[in-house]
């Protein structure tokens, strides 16, 4: 059974990659961080999906990306916005390199495990203004990696699989659900509380209720 | 004065790169990592060397290397070598995508701090055994950073600096001297004790002497 490292936030996205890597045959090494992030309810909820998606192993590393500030999920004199995202605009919510972060730590741990896959669930529809959820920041980072480690240097290839990068939140959880996600296990919201309940009003929150809607699937979201 | 992140470990390379950096006109940010290496009497050379060398500031960001192992400096059933380097093969000192990940946060940090430009004393004559010290790895993560960052976005461009890429342990020595390091200050050694005091045989001792001799300069190291 061939490995994948699988970035898994315990946001609805991931859970859906997830699902989808063990489709496709993998087994499944979930790794999640504590970056400081005001949603730790988050990680409850990785280890909460991690199992009930029957993932190999799920580990937490912890990394400091609190010491640069710089987003309103890290920062705590920066505000959740709370009134829609902009057009064109990055939001408050970019956290300056988090996704070259996370990638790095999966290749890592990737070269440690001798796997060739690591999959995260960027997504280049809803967060168009993020420059690392873009397809061609992907195939750069892979390039990289290709040359970073032994097994690229041995001729193995890495591939960085990102299964939801073209699909709306509607079709992402539409595939979910077709293959048992559990999506009341997930957190989305940037200011969930200790339980994970979600405050409806953040970018996260919106994007994932208009998508429950869209995708005419009943929204399991406990909301405070 | 332009800003620049200096990656910063409290060795002689990185040692050199600052004072390289400062004398080529930047104003110093210094990044430090607390990753469960053995020789954390680095992190107390690297704060000497920031303060002795007129860095800006300097910060530690920890980071949790140890939880995937596979190298003998974060995997505490790994035994440092002792018996020289290996021809053409990756030494057991080589930690998986160490390079990339201390990258990840430096670009994360420049962006915050609006900076352009990183440093880092790779280093691929001494350290050819590793895959991230070579110049088409560097490229190749100066393309993905690029791509990364809002900066990049915006049309600023990333430049990692690798003053040390194709120069010798000797020549290394002599620049820095020329610049007034005081390698007293730096620890190389794999397996330095809580005082910085050097074992003598592990790879980086061995490499470091090597070139103070090749130097003709008087090697400052502690050693126990």
């Amino acid at each position: 059974m061939k490995k994948a490292v699988i970035l898994l936030s315990g946001g609805l996205d991931s859970a859906t990659v997830l699902a989808m890597a063990r489709r496709d045959g993998f087994e499944c090494y979930c790794l999640s961080f504590n970056y400081g992030q005001r949603h730790t309810a988050e990680l409850a909820a990785a280890a909460r999906v991690a199992t009930a998606l029957g993932a190999r192993e799920h580990r937490v590393a912890t990394i400091d990306l609190a010491a640069f500030g710089g987003s309103a999920l890290t920062d705590a004199s920066i505000a959740v916005p709370v009134d829609g995202v902009k057009e064109g605009e990055i939001p408050l919510t970019y956290v300056p390199a988090r996704n070259t972060i996370m990638l790095s730590f999966a290749l890592g741990w990737a070269e440690v495990l001798g796997a060739n896959d690591i999959f995260i669930g960027v997504n280049a529809v809803d967060y168009s203004g993020y420059p690392d959820c873009r397809p061609e920041y992907i195939s750069a980072f892979e390039m990289m990696g290709n040359l970073a480690t032994r097994a690229g240097v041995e001729g193995a290839s890495l591939r960085i699989h990102t299964p939801l990068i073209s699909l709306s939140k509607a079709e992402i959880i539409v595939a979910g659900s077709k293959l048992g996600v559990d999506y009341g296990q997930t957190v989305s919201c940037y200011q969930a509380d200790l339980q994970g309940r979600a405050c409806g009003v953040c970018d996260a929150c919106r994007l994932r209720s208009a998508g429950f809607a869209a995708a005419g699937v009943a929204d399991p979201t406990p909301y405070r």
